[in-house]
């Protein structure tokens, strides 16, 4: 026979769980560019004694009374001055022992920008690019957030028109594949590359030619106006 | 010119942010099942005043001494007596007010469960299986949860053959199609469904019939075997 269900009032539950509610809240960036033929990501200097030396991700506690959601975006702002970039959740991690503060849980969130529209703010903490390929550690379990995102961001360049963000406004299909070849980390064929991506009909024929330039120009197209994803504020409705 | 970093320690850290450290973590969990060709999803009744004769979402906090990712299959265990489904992890929400015991965050998670293959553990919290289609409205903001996860479901099943965890071994594709129209609640062309569901290679050909069916009988398949995720335990490692 089934029991009568006892009910409880959410203070109670509280009271009886005090040292439940011990935790902090972060959230971590992986901010992913494109530059030199290559994948970047934006890292920082560690301000921990026991990180010193140490490079990291951006990112901040959440505060009292700020949304989880709001937060990476404030620290993208205060960090970068950027404000027109889309940011996605991605992962939540919560490993007992991955903060030497105490039990800090963070929810990782990756962008993609266009690194000559961007100005950094570098001020005291060393904010700059590096490329993936060259990371070998990480401060905290930085290096796990920054390997979950850029699975992520594989997972979702050829389902979904992502990767436009990593580039300007024009660009050739040789340009388009070499962000691609960065991105996944191999070499692909051309010819079978632009066959996967002309069935995705994301691309428009801009009618121009790339110029000055020592090989063939080739021809320069756009991103559809419907995939196109500017600003974070935008998004966050 | 660029200011030289000043370190702290990460005790110093948590002693100037200590109101942060004020927030719980909980799990929640959207366990969906596939029976009488609907999609269903498993509920308790809310064991909370606040919440009185409404269902929510199976869940728990995250205990102080416990991983983020061990919870879901802690409560999964507890409550259902499950401890072979696959859980992934999907959204972490983060909304300042929505718990009234406090600033509690949930990782949300889902899991798909051949029904006829377990047996709940009903106890007191009137545990039982309800169509998706049918809920309305449920307590805390587990509605916009099971909504995601639904979201999460509909966006992968034609890209991982995960719909299949839903269903016993042995299935006709007459039966595959009504799974995935329970899913996408939507009605599927016959020959479309199937075209796309071979190009996937995921089945494989028993070399059996249908038997004691009303209707024409049809080919049996099968799940091919490297596409099987049977265990959370394999799979959590």
């Amino acid at each position: 026979m089934t029991k009568s269900l006892q009910l409880k009032t959410a203070e109670l539950e509280k009271i009886s769980h005090l040292d439940y509610f011990n935790i902090a809240l972060s959230v971590d960036l992986v901010i992913f560019g494109y530059e030199n033929k290559e994948l970047k990501v934006l890292l920082i200097k560690s301000d921990l004694e026991e990180f010193s030396g140490m490079y990291s991700l951006l990112g901040d506690l959440v505060r009292p009374d700020e949304d989880l959601d709001s937060a990476p975006y404030r620290v993208l702002l205060s960090r970068t001055g950027m404000d027109d970039v889309f940011l996605e959740q991605v992962h939540t991690f919560g490993s007992i022992a991955r903060h030497p503060s105490g039990r800090v849980i963070t929810t990782a969130y990756y962008a993609l920008i266009d690194i000559r529209h961007h100005q950094l703010q570098v001020d005291t903490n060393e904010l700059h690019w590096h490329a993936v390929n060259d990371i070998k550690k990480l401060a905290f379990d930085h290096k796990l957030i920054l390997n979950t995102c850029l699975e992520q961001l594989r997972s979702q360049i050829m389902e979904k028109p992502v990767a436009f963000n990593l580039m300007q406004d024009k660009f050739s299909l040789r340009e388009l594949q070499e962000v691609y070849e960065a991105i996944l980390d191999i070499k692909l064929d051309r010819r079978n590359f632009r066959k996967k991506i002309a069935v995705k009909d994301w691309l428009q024929d801009l009618n121009e030619m790339e110029s000055n330039l020592s090989h063939r120009p080739g021809k320069l197209y756009g991103l559809k106006k419907q995939f196109k994803r500017k600003s974070s504020k935008e998004l966050a409705i």
